[in-house]
């Protein structure tokens, strides 16, 4: 697409390259390089792109950037104004009333800019200078020498600008070495591919994105991006927004830069100028680009809009923690009072204004409530505020609030414990943030007899529970009792079978190894659960690795007693399976409800 | 939020109301309303937000929309330009060269605005005026007579201006007839709330967010804006793109609207103006909301950036077609040769960019490809145009393509089955697509010897072959043998267990019904596999649907001799059992496979 802009622009050769110097007056007037670079850092590129040419005019946003950075925005503004001048870049006139240069894209804003660039003196001022156009670049820059001693010696309009601003005192040192700064910054040889990256920074709020080197602020970098647009191309502002709808900054020197905030930078060199002092066929490379790319400013996503991912409750998608088959009921029940909500994309007002009042309006049926910021990114100031109001206003109301937000987005650096902190819970996974969501609907729904999960004798592991009296008491002696560490590992991945487990007291849990690299939690299981089966009836190695959670009792009907059930009980054997696929059953259950919050997502 | 800037912004009674016709100077001076609507409607309102007051030069963005509908771009462009004058609002002066108004916010531009509507006649051009503002307002607005005829009265500057542009030709008809329209439309009278509206209109791309109703096309939207960007707020352009950032128009009766394309729209009404004419407690709020609402367009979402939502293999996460354990190692194998894209939010340029870039670094690799677009908001023209070479180069180089689009948001509304058409198949769900993929890998991947999924006679079944001889032909003859038709249904969720079915020909669907009230596929299961197992070990009822895909051939052992066997042949049923484990154990399996994939998002 770079090409077939180029292609349509190439053959356009009107206008003439600046020639007030010989410096400049001798380029390839039919030069011409178009780069796009993307906030990320690539750099798409055809043509002359690595033709070196002086930045001249172009410099003038990023040395008013650098005395921002300075001086402040208050104290650059007391200097220099923001308005479009309606004039010619080089007019000797300041605003009636304030004296002002109109803004920092003209001469006198732009040679006002310089005198505010802190140092220790000129040669330290203008290495500032340098070096912040190399942090945009993500190279160092050079002065041309040539081309700085011709601007020197023949810039006597400029000069009298200097000697003006210092008669109303604008500029409050020495006139000359301002403006001296100037022609030296004019001076700074970039190419089309440079020019590019530059741009990018500013799209990229300030970040090189080639280096990640911050070259400014982002508030700053708003400034800036502001002041091009409505003053960066001379006096074609309207027709420019109009028309392209990127900020920008052309140069005499036949370089042009755009920038669509937050995506890319556009750079375009071609030496040959209109009347208004811009590059012809950058101005038309940029209006191509514009109109093909769609990157008109106006020409917004609308994706800011939906930042909730998906929404359930902890009914619909369960914890990896195994419940009782009381607790579950509880759960199915009262688990609509207890919701996890995935945020994703950036963070901004529009998108945290649905975030709130989606969730505000199911607050008054909520005991507990996850928000998993995990897939989050940018997360701007007004919203992080409006969330904490959120969260306080739910933790007065009663409901319990915790955040999956492993990288504290919102700024939350430690799990509050406190169930009337407003800062609630932080977790770095869901899961573990669902259980917790369990936790509390179970406390407040459980029924006044039921317990959660204890500790129980072999006797009444519900296994053996359900076994007619003679088989119980058959069976129960073959079961060997031992009791695990929290953190021992039962079985690892691959090792052979080595029993069937019923577990008595305390947690297990049985883990798989992600895609991702970690290891991660398949599921929780409690008292009154057991595991091993399948392993054990069809011979095959352990799949998943169990570990003790907690310290763990259980009971084992280690392979040779199991096996040998076959020819001694073959009936009681029976039973047990039929004990097992009940288990299984209750699983498949599980897992189908799983998969059938999740259909919208397959 | 918007109550403490409507309390911060209140005590400020500085300034004072037109007072340039005795309606106007008869407002209360001190009311004041603020509005908040977002893009989907819903409008935050503070203060006297339903008191009626002439929408003045707010009217002026309005009737140049109207104006660019029904005479084009170029066609208004001819009368009006779009630079900023750097002149007061009310002054009779042209462009030296062109004689055109400077922009259509300035009265000269409005009244030349007026005269390019449509209409039969003068009221009929005025009905339309008013419809126009009435649809971005989303309910039928009304003209202030009493204002009307004072502003006409009264308004020899504005008659002047007609005369002027009479004369220079700019108008081509009756200047008068211009001229009363716009007394008209400025004397239209709408309220805060209103208002609101209407710039949540032009932020939504031109559809009124209360009805659904375009008010305006998506490009002449952006056109507005960008005027609204340059030339909206008076001789204050600079400054207010600096500190507010938002495209936005005031009026003399006090208004203030203000837009952020995409989001979200404000409005202002406080009578008392500035010396430039625009309310000062509006310019107030707004630079107030702006700040701390964070929404200079300068400060953009990066969201646009990461359009790819989730990316995998059908390795890692297979369709739910349950394969044979031999195609099943086939796709373990090479499946990392089809990939699925998940993309989501706005697909615009940067987004666009990115996608087919990550794409496009693994072309070499893959020989099967799906995009799934279900999740995507706004398809601009130019993703549109990338996503539809990516396809042309990678069906061109060998790869076949899918999306799974069932709105056709790509423009390709019918699937095409010939492999080299780069517009590719089109399916309306992942897992569908996902199978097709397999396919793909499977016929390229399987060995010679191995066969697709075949008939097969009962002794042939896996649950059967696997047994001792003697076993096998104790068994067989207790199955009973059964054709079913393709979409008969063997089982409704709630049957009672009906019997152990071994599959030998066709294709069987085991189904749910998801959480969006549509049935979604658990698996399908094909020839070598058995379902009903659990209902007839446990006695349960039947939990999961089951259909037939295709014509089916199956065996089935019913309750009655299922159970009997336990009695008489312990043995054997152990044997069985065991089996049915070792197909459990290969589900489990794939469930873990499934989860691990999906790791990162829980």
């Amino acid at each position: 697409m770079l090409e077939d802009v180029y292609a349509a622009c190439r053959d356009d050769l009107s206008g003439t390259p600046a020639d007030y110097i010989p410096e400049l007056a001798a380029v390839a007037p039919d030069a011409f390089g178009l780069c796009l670079a993307t906030a990320d850092g690539l750099v798409y590129r055809v043509g002359d792109t690595e033709t070196g040419f002086t930045i001249q005019s172009i410099s003038k946003p990023f040395t008013y950037a650098l005395a921002l950075a300075d001086r402040g925005v208050d104290g650059v503004a007391a200097h220099i104004d923001v308005e479009p001048s309606g004039e010619p870049f080089n007019e000797i006139s300041l605003e009636p009333q304030t004296q002002r240069p109109s803004n920092p894209m003209i001469n006198s804003g732009a040679i006002t800019a310089a005198s505010l660039v802190s140092g220790r003196d000129a040669a330290d001022k203008f290495e500032r200078v340098r070096r912040c156009y190399s942090r945009f670049a993500g190279r160092e820059l050079r002065m041309n020498e040539a081309v700085y001693e011709s601007e020197a010696r023949t810039g006597y309009r400029n000069r009298a600008i200097g000697y003006m601003l210092r008669s109303v005192n604008v500029i409050d040192d020495d006139p000359d070495d301002a403006v001296d700064r100037y022609f030296r910054q004019c001076s700074i040889e970039t190419t089309c591919a440079d020019l590019a990256v530059m741009a990018a920074t500013l799209a990229d709020n300030g970040v090189n994105p080639t280096t990640r080197e911050r070259a400014l602020s982002t508030s700053l970098t708003e400034r800036v991006l502001s002041v091009m647009t409505t003053c960066g191309m001379y006096n074609a502002a309207g027709d420019w927004v109009t028309t392209v709808g990127l900020p920008a900054k052309s140069g005499v020197g036949g370089g042009i830069i755009a920038v669509l905030p937050g995506q890319l930078g556009i750079s375009v060199y071609s030496p040959r100028l209109d009347a208004q002092g811009n590059s012809v066929r950058g101005v038309a490379a940029c209006r191509e680009l514009s109109r093909r790319l769609e990157l008109h400013f106006c020409h917004v996503t609308r994706s800011a809009r939906t930042a909730i991912r998906a929404d359930y409750t902890v009914a619909q998608l369960p914890s990896r923690l195994r419940r009782s088959p009381e607790d579950a009921a509880v759960l199915s029940a009262h688990g609509e009072r207890a919701r996890i909500y995935e945020l994703h994309g950036d963070l901004l007002f529009a998108g945290a204004e649905r975030t709130v009042r989606a969730i505000e309006g199911r607050a008054g049926e909520l005991e507990a409530l996850v928000i998993d910021l995990r897939r989050v990114g940018e997360v701007s100031a007004v919203a992080r505020g409006m969330l904490d109001t959120l969260q306080a206003d739910l933790v007065a109301a009663g409901c319990r609030v915790a955040l999956v937000d492993p990288d504290a987005r919102l700024g939350h650096e430690v799990s509050s414990l406190d169930p009337r902190d407003p800062r609630g819970r932080v977790f770095i996974d869901r899961d573990t943030a669902t259980e917790w969501c369990e936790d509390i609907v179970l406390e407040k729904h459980r029924p006044p007899g039921v317990q959660a999960a204890h500790s129980m004798g072999l006797d009444e592991h519900p296994m053996l529970a359900g076994l007619v009296a003679a088989d119980r008491a058959r069976l129960t002696p073959d079961f060997v009792l031992r009791t695990l560490a929290r953190g021992e590992v039962i079985a690892e991945h691959g090792d052979p079978r080595s029993g069937l487990y019923l577990i008595l007291d305390g947690r297990v849990r049985v883990t798989f190894p992600g895609t991702d690299g970690r290891v991660h939690r398949l599921v929780t299981l409690t008292a009154g659960m057991s595991f091993g089966e399948i392993p054990m009836l069809i011979g095959e190695p352990v799949v998943n690795a169990v570990v003790a959670e907690t310290q763990v009792r259980v009971a084992v009907l280690v392979p040779a007693v199991f096996d040998a059930l076959t020819d001694a009980h073959p009936k009681l054997k029976l039973a047990l399976l039929q004990r097992l696929a009940a288990g299984a059953y209750a699983q498949m259950e599980a897992t189908v409800r799983t998969i059938s919050a999740n259909a919208g997502n397959y």
